[in-house]
């Protein structure tokens, strides 16, 4: 059953008019003991503001949240950008809601405590589970990002992962490499390392090549220095690889610090390959090749869907969406010869 | 005169309650057109909720906006992250509020058409200028970052970026560099590049080498496609420079892709150095010599500097404070071997 605002007022003892005061932020009339009362209250009783009420107002306030989990990750920052610009497109305003990976974090963003200040929130969640987002505890339009949550009942937009995977390691096998190693399988909240393991498993088998799990190396947080770490484990096997297919460009760029490093040549020993297509990778040396997600049209697809919830147009059942991905073929698996030869980097990616 | 909550009902002729309504967020009570009037009017007639009123009151909400220029350049990703871990110990939350240099963004930022929402603000402005936050006008707590505004009466964290520029290119002249280029020299809305070449200019006339216009290059928006294209211009000059000092990380990473591409040795023929020490310079390759401003340190003072202000306990005249600076010698100036031999990089940048 519903909770509202007269049943915080019972559970606490204050006022519906001071209960409500709390819930629509207008804070200056709530001294801060009060405050910290009914938003507990809030919490416990899960109560929720009536958005199916608020749409029939039309009070749309015109700003959208995007959570993401990882500021020091340019791919975010990337997304951030492009919903920035097609919600201004739409008269409309992105308020970053940086979670750091926080579960309640994440949950404050979803159970919309801000309901005045928010009309939607594309959430790239990293922490919650299905059971924190059903309908009946999330009243807020939510559009979904990133490889987590699947089946949840909210429109969802990404990239095929399997398909990418696939993508980028045939292309290493194009390229004459057999023992490729792949850095950032793991266990974990997400389903990206489990699903891009998939597409990099059915490239091999098609090649007829058999896989060597001495090759698959955890990413801990996928940044940079994880990929450095992976890098060295598989410098120190007996057999070492001939081609790494990173599951992120933080990584990619980590592994190939330490190729330098170690003075291995890229791609003539090792190549290596990323996912996301940060503005890093373009002027890393040499140019790391990498799977680009079309961020723009993720970001166009996020923002339409969520407004049209929002506005109450899209009433239709919910859908996963995939946005396309492209191979921007670099440096780092063609070599810099070649790769002068064949055409130009930014052409081939068909967008710079 | 300030104006009252009455000023701006009598002006729209809407009660004074829904005014307040709209003051404090409380959009839900209030129809769309009706907000609309009294946003407009609130801006016409500059309209302040009373802090001070609200600080006697004790409200804090505990959240501290951090509104900055650029999502594409990790150095603000950096000190959003520290803010964040800085906020948290002062059981604070750090709202991040991207501005994208917009001076409208910028100055709904300060004016604090959010006050039930935010305690105050830590602003690093590209696009206000003094008069837009005299403190008649700008009613909300705030501390300055960055390489302007400067004078204005609030507290001011930054690098003392004449010394910081001053360090960077005598150590160009300490590795035997006598033709130095400058990426970013321009007038502009920060002071940062003047600052720059002001220090550059002192370090060379110190080792009495005249200034040569011709190596002074345009940095644009200070991006990494900045600093290709300002390399290339270098590049064409008749008489090349043996090292460049770039304002920022970013161009310097841009500078080195174009050297790559052309097939230049760094730092043989020509060495690099930056400023910001983001992750990327110092997995680049070669790793990029830099100034390393202390983050921490700028995060720490920014949060008990507003912190101290927004709770009555700093009640002195307004300060400009220095937060220190090192300087990361690695490969791109020092080249590898003579690194490996001096030390190894992270402790020589005394913080990994």
């Amino acid at each position: 059953m519903a909770t509202h605002l007269k049943d915080i007022a019972a559970y606490t003892g204050v006022s519906i008019k001071t209960v409500s005061n709390v819930v629509n932020g207008n804070f200056a009339r709530v001294g801060p003991e009060t405050r910290a009362i009914v938003l507990e209250a809030i919490q416990k009783l899960n109560y929720q503001p009536n958005i199916a009420a608020r749409q029939l107002r039309k009070s749309r306030v015109g700003v959208l949240a995007y959570a993401f989990p990882d500021l020091s990750n340019p791919y975010f920052a990337d997304i951030g950008n492009e919903l920035t610009a097609v919600a201004a497109e739409r008269e409309s305003t992105i308020l970053l809601d940086y979670t750091y990976s926080d579960r309640a974090r994440e949950l404050d963003v979803v159970k919309g405590l801000r309901p005045h200040l928010i009309d939607g929130v594309i959430l790239d969640s990293h922490a919650l589970e299905i059971e924190d987002i059903l309908p009946e505890v999330v009243k807020q339009p939510i559009v979904l990002l990133g490889e987590r949550l699947f089946g949840a009942p909210f429109d969802h937009v990404l990239i095929n992962n399997v398909e990418a995977a696939y993508t980028a390691t045939a292309h290493l096998l194009k390229q004459g490499r057999r023992r490729i190693g792949a850095i950032g399988v793991q266990k974990c909240q997400s389903e990206a390392p489990s699903l891009r393991l998939e597409g990099y498993k059915r490239a091999l088998e098609e090649a007829g090549i058999e896989m060597d799990e001495t090759l698959l190396i955890n990413g801990g947080n996928w940044h940079r220095a994880d990929g450095a770490s992976a890098m060295h484990t598989l410098l120190t096997l007996e057999n070492p690889p001939d081609a790494v297919f990173c599951f992120n460009d933080l990584m990619a760029l980590g592994a190939m610090s330490v190729l330098h490093a170690e003075g291995y040549r890229i791609p003539e020993d090792i190549a290596i390959i990323g996912i996301d297509d940060i503005e890093d990778a373009r002027y890393a040396y040499p140019a790391l090749t990498t799977i680009a997600p079309d961020k723009k049209e993720i970001a166009r697809l996020a923002v339409s869907l969520l407004i049209e919830r929002i506005q109450g147009e899209r009433t239709q059942s919910t859908e996963c969406i995939n946005a396309p991905f492209y191979l921007c073929e670099r440096a780092s698996t063609l070599g810099r010869a070649a790769l002068k030869e064949k055409y130009c980097c930014r052409s081939a990616c068909g967008h710079s």
